[in-house]
């Protein structure tokens, strides 16, 4: 028996319900997934309501989390070529009505600020929804040549929409995201860089860091933003079966072009519209990431967005226990792990143990003045829940192992659960069926605008439409020989 | 005679007045240093005015400048202990009323939502000014015990200000900052904490990574922060003599605590109210960089802050040209430099020294036919604006010469001509004759708040008071033996 497993008591009582009250285990995800969802949300101190309705605060351990997915979305939106840039919250709100789908697809949702300076406005301001009127306003200013484009610009910002049905990060008044914007000169320059980002990008950062299946595919027209020719579109299945659209990239033609006046000299002199694009992934991921790889016992991170990658913990008092975990912590730092001593051991091992499972954190060393006098310590895998006793000088080359293997283990499992859910049929009747758990995939010659009505009245929907070898459709292809996928979406 | 002097024509026309519209020479600073100031940000590709009144969209030049800043200043805060968050943008308008002085403060700088989702609010939203309500709101329910504190938090964002005299990056309606808000058990933990704030983030920062030199001190009441109980701050003096404020850290005493009702246990178990510290810096340094170290052809950047270090020029059109530079700009990426490689031959090599010049790229590295035939570059200095005839071999070694130097040459300038610019003085009226042109230090014995009035009158104001020596005042030292720095501030 370990130290460990000794001491175990406390935690697998408040794991499992032994404990009253805010602290008790977590329901259980098969027994109700949105409340399983909202506990850990909570109980992980990853972020709470605003005190606007369907506002949201970002705590840290769910705001490191966001860093994090930033950097490694920034880092692939810097290779592709684009630049950082920032454009005003403040969107006057005749700048809005340019573009007329734009305006029908977002007039419901906006937030309008009326008084300023203690006076009423001469002319209401839009919270920006999205940023593709004012960057384009300027956008026409500075693109005066062929020599000025491609014109490839990003911002990381909040935006607000009006939302009926808020839930922390899937679906907020406030969010935060980054935006894309380009403008190229010709129509396959636009179509090229959206797909770049779709993939490059969007589905690389989904799967190899966030190690987040997703299937890429173009929306319906349906479903397609408003203002755009052609969405593309990452989506993920969620632990409950249901979709979660993940990141958009759109196609614009020259509809804001032709709004917005935004027109370059080509190599002859002659004026033409550029061909844009803009592209979104935000706060939400953070829920993709919850609700693909949780558990019943919390969050389960993969290393790369961990907050904290090892948790050392002393699992009682002790002088020996203190100085091993001190040095454990210390080696694995040098080594360059993120490392958490847990030294309060004025709190129970098993509440500890319980807070630390329900954050994610990919691997927990527990130090025990038992072991430590056979010269180990446990060591606990968080994505399998397995434990090992560890000599000593072995526990950073099994750390490294463990956070070597998560990420893809993780994929792997959440890959294998969207196949398990994931049915070929041949008829909308067929698909209704089978999308009522996970994914159904169908002819989209079997669906068209009418199936998609039926679907809706199901609370189904196409989430987007692809070849049936998951590939995406190339220009020109007709929509008459792709699959659509069919789910419950978020 | 080098390459560079045998084509520099074009670029002197330009940088002299010769070329004509828009693109003429800057406005030299001695002339009309507001006007010069608008064409650099303007010129430098920087920032451009935003649609509604104030607000400013930041242009990739001038936002990487800002990420830059944002990174040195984020990496110390999160030594400093503090985690990042992020807390909502629309605050009930009932918050800010909830402490007095901070209403009176605000007030009148509120932009207000009224609409949401096309129907009038129940109760009306802010636009955060700042965030002391809304996160003290949150720290009430998270604080419960002597084991929560210090709690240390963090968060970059944007805020908006009704703003009468709006100027880019300096005042503007709408800008990006952090903002810190801590709780601590005791008085003496918050002024520790608000002073390692000013001195190991923000003057670290400012005069380490900006090379812009700081004055700190504490404000005098009638310029402190609304809320506060002291407001410490850095102050920078510009080009132009006159002072910028560039980063605050406040002591808010209990002040929030107590309207928000953020108390903990004691070890004893007795409920204490906290003692809190809020600190912010923003956008507002971009202007503070622009505006200590540009000159009359353009901005000057310290490497460290530059989105390019080095920009290798071909002087004209040729195969060897294009070869050599390409080689040299791999050989300095390979050293870790930032490189541009600028082989827009069919744009005059003038016109592209002049823009190179203008935003600021630390280093030039011009290959043209003439020089490379006999093995040498020509490698120009921005700061100091030197040439030098550089073997190939050898130009590595200048860049990083060159690089490793600028930082400290160009805060060295600057502190030199704080020091030309700063007179010591015995009286009110002599320190309103010294503000007029840069810093005057007078005993505050001799301004005190009837000084302060007339001060205003002038145009000037106490910028901060500080020990004759420049230090910080100790806990419960009386201002009478302080030295206050008055000037002109932006």
């Amino acid at each position: 028996m370990t130290d460990a497993d000794a001491t175990a008591d406390d935690g697998r009582m408040a794991a499992h319900g032994g404990a009253p009250g805010a602290k008790g285990a977590l329901t259980p995800r098969a027994e109700d997934f949105p409340r399983w969802y909202q506990e850990v949300v909570a109980r992980a101190e990853m972020a709470d309501n605003g005190p606007v309705r369907g506002t949201m605060v970002i705590r840290p351990w769910g705001y490191e989390i966001w860093e994090r997915l930033q950097a490694a979305l920034d880092e692939r939106i810097k290779a592709a070529g684009a630049h950082n840039a920032y454009f005003p919250l403040f969107i006057p709100e005749a700048f809005m009505r340019l573009e007329a789908q734009h305006v029908a697809g977002f007039d419901p949702e906006l937030w309008v600020v009326t008084h300023g300076g203690g006076r009423e406005l001469e002319e209401p301001v839009v919270v920006r929804p999205t940023s593709e009127t004012v960057v384009n306003h300027f956008f026409a200013k500075w693109v005066q040549s062929h020599r000025d484009l491609p014109l490839l610009v990003n911002q990381w910002c909040n935006v607000v929409r009006w939302e009926l049905r808020p839930r922390l990060f899937l679906r907020t008044t406030e969010f935060l995201w980054q935006e894309g914007h380009t403008a190229h000169a010709d129509e396959a320059g636009a179509r090229d860089y959206a797909l770049r980002i779709l993939t490059d990008v969007y589905q690389d950062a989904m799967e190899q860091v966030a190690a987040v299946p997703v299937l890429v595919g173009h929306k319906t027209e349906r479903e397609r933003f408003a203002g755009a020719v052609r969405t593309w579109t990452c989506e993920g299945m969620m632990g409950d079966g249901k979709a979660l659209q993940m990141g958009t990239s759109h196609e614009l033609g020259q509809n804001f072009a032709q709004a917005f006046g935004i027109q370059y000299s080509d190599a002859t002199g002659v004026l033409r519209h550029v061909w844009q694009t803009s592209w979104g992934a935000s706060t939400r991921l953070v829920g993709a990431l919850i609700m693909s790889h949780g558990d019943d016992f919390g969050l389960r991170l993969p290393p790369a967005l961990a907050p904290v990658e090892v948790v050392v913990l002393c699992v009682r008092e002790d002088d020996a226990v203190r100085r091993a975990a001190s040095a454990l912590a210390d080696e694995l730092r040098r080594a360059g792990r993120r490392v958490h001593l847990d030294d309060r051991t004025d709190t129970g091992f098993g509440r500890r143990t319980v807070d630390w499972e329900l954050k994610g954190v990919p691997v927990r060393v527990e130090v025990g003045p038992r072991d430590l006098a056979q010269g180990s310590v446990t060591v606990v895998t968080r994505h399998t829940r397995t434990k090992q006793a560890v000599a000593l000088g072995g526990v950073a080359d099994a750390v490294e192992r463990i956070c070597g293997r998560a990420a893809g283990e993780l994929r792997a499992e959440a890959l294998a659960f969207r196949e398990s859910r994931t049915a070929s049929v041949g008829s909308l009747e067929e698909a209704v069926e089978a999308g009522a758990s996970g994914f159904a995939r169908v002819p989209w010659k079997a669906v068209r605008e009418e199936g998609e009505l039926q679907l809706a009245s199901e609370a189904l929907s196409v989430r987007c439409l692809q070849r049936d070898d998951g590939g995406l459709a190339s220009a020109g292809e007709a929509d008459d020989a792709l699959v659509a996928v069919v789910g419950r979406s978020y």
